[in-house]
């Protein structure tokens, strides 16, 4: 078996992270992980007529951008398998169509990326595929006007609240071609503490993220210091305290190897609040920040750790809380 | 390498289907496979405050009903795979709430649970689970108000138009312990002929289905006729009909073995037009009909082809065409 425990994966075959591609938008790229995205873009809409097909078009960038960083064609991907947090995820199914390649969607919300690598992965190592693109992406305006208000109401933001990060990234893959592996990945389960505020996402996820942290620790027999960075997805200020928290009171003990993708995007005086949000957060981090600094060895172990909260705003209008789910995935230098 | 050809995946370790279950409305329940499904319902409400909730309360039913055909217990279920029409998928999040179990979203519209089988079957295929249950829901009410009209409006349903079925389907998927294995499955690519009329779903997907179709012989080197029954999901009598020309245009001649469980679904009596469509359309006849069938021996090998429409409202009224995706699952009994 190559499953360990009750929810971890381990990839005995060493499927690995060939490539890697971010593309985010002009706030994005003025925040603490700007030098480290491969393209910035100096308007959101990008070109098109709406954010919509903006949004589908960073992840076609990010796609062309990662198989080229990879070294390899368009047509040597065997699968892309991506999701987004558009209503029947259009962005990704979308970008899906300009590309040649078979195409799986997901959907984990923000925790989409976690989720498709974590299943991408599991293709190549279990010999489905050769090569797998893996990919997600969000856009301010097109997912403020879809979950929340008309973006020219100016509705007042609370301070709970999060922005939605501009931003698309997709990583390759592969049998083999790079030191750093996927080692192993923990499927969550859903979790709901009946939060119901949709400006507190961070409130709402951190118990889903404290669950999955502790049964990939739990499973792989690992304790947190044994990774370099422990990296959550879009908690936010507020949530990765709450996480801080919950693991401690679960004896869990993060240090400073922690840090939460979303917390981290924007400076304070970029004004967010509790800082980033969006599917796009990890995605990019993961294929710049975290993929740079792991062929440079400054990392060598990496838990990636993506967040999700599973509401629509039909759920939310009819009275439920917010399930909220949390997949994780290591990366780790071989050499 | 599990993979043949460019879209095929071979399951090597034969993960079989070890139960299933159907839960439909009082519609379907009066249709063509009445007398396969498992439970029917008195009233489509299922008890519950919203069509919303009710599907998802179907999707939790077939569950059950699927891990008691399979004699096994909910915490034998490793992961539990799962999509559906809503936004954001809410169905099966909400369902998965209720599971103590390891979930995965899925997203392809009406093809999903030809997409969850065969990500599932690859799961157990790979050692990644031994045991994966499977499942897509879809509600007539649920989905008509949110991709078309409010019901109270009484809208005039055109001629080329289907009716979303109220089901739920789930497959038990395991390492062994059933002589219908899942043999192999074939990705599908997005296709888009420029259709974009959503009253016409059965145009828009035919093209997938083909597509799919033609890969999935010419990766196993199979003709047609090595099936007893080539299954597509929610063609209707239009895209069944399409699919059939389409074919013989591509020297795949489809004969009686051909069926799509749209256009089957209901009585001429019913009134629906081209017939059934929704994800819950091949998901109960996979897990009712089908899995009858092919334990008593009448079928032997079949081919499953769920397509679906990767649009969304938002998409549509942009004035895009509507991207479609097929994949193919193949289940053969091995005695």
């Amino acid at each position: 078996m190559n499953k360990i425990g009750k929810q971890t994966l381990l990839y005995k075959n060493k499927p690995c992270l060939l490539g890697g591609y971010a593309v985010v938008g002009p706030k994005e790229g003025q925040g603490n992980f700007g030098k480290y995205f491969q393209t910035v873009l100096k308007d959101d809409l990008f070109g098109e007529n709406s954010y919509e097909a903006a949004e589908s078009k960073m992840m076609q960038t990010s796609f062309y951008g990662a198989v080229d960083d990879a070294g390899i064609r368009n047509v040597d991907v065997d699968v892309f398998v991506a999701g987004d947090l558009m209503n029947q995820i259009v962005s990704s199914s979308f970008a899906a169509r300009s590309f040649d390649v078979p195409y799986l969607g997901m959907f984990g919300a923000c925790s989409t990326m976690a989720e498709s690598m974590l299943v991408g992965a599991a293709l190549v190592d279990g010999g489905f595929a050769r090569i797998v693109a893996c990919a997600t992406a969000s856009h301010f305006s097109s997912v403020e006007k879809q979950f929340r208000y008309p973006l020219e109401l100016g509705t007042q933001r609370p301070p709970t609240s999060q922005w939605t990060v501009t931003a698309a990234g997709c990583s390759i893959l592969s049998e083999h071609g790079s030191n750093i592996i996927v080692e192993s990945s923990t499927i969550g389960k859903v979790v709901d503490w009946d939060v119901k505020d949709v400006n507190n996402m961070g409130a709402a996820m951190a118990p889903a993220a404290v669950e999955t942290l502790k049964a990939h620790l739990s499973d792989m027999g690992r304790s947190p210091d044994e990774y370099d960075l422990i990296l959550t997805g879009d908690l936010g200020k507020l949530g990765s305290e709450i996480l801080f928290d919950l693991a401690e009171y679960n004896g869990i003990k993060l240090g400073n190897n922690y840090c939460d993708c979303g917390q981290m995007m924007y400076t304070n005086e970029q004004k967010t609040f509790m800082g980033g949000s969006g599917c796009g957060c990890i995605a990019s981090v993961i294929n710049s920040y975290v993929l740079s600094r792991m062929r440079k060895g400054e990392l060598r172990n990496v838990l990636l750790i993506a967040t999700g909260a599973l509401m629509s705003t039909t759920s939310s209008q009819q009275g439920n809380s917010i399930p909220c789910i949390a997949h994780a995935v290591v990366l780790k230098r071989r050499d």
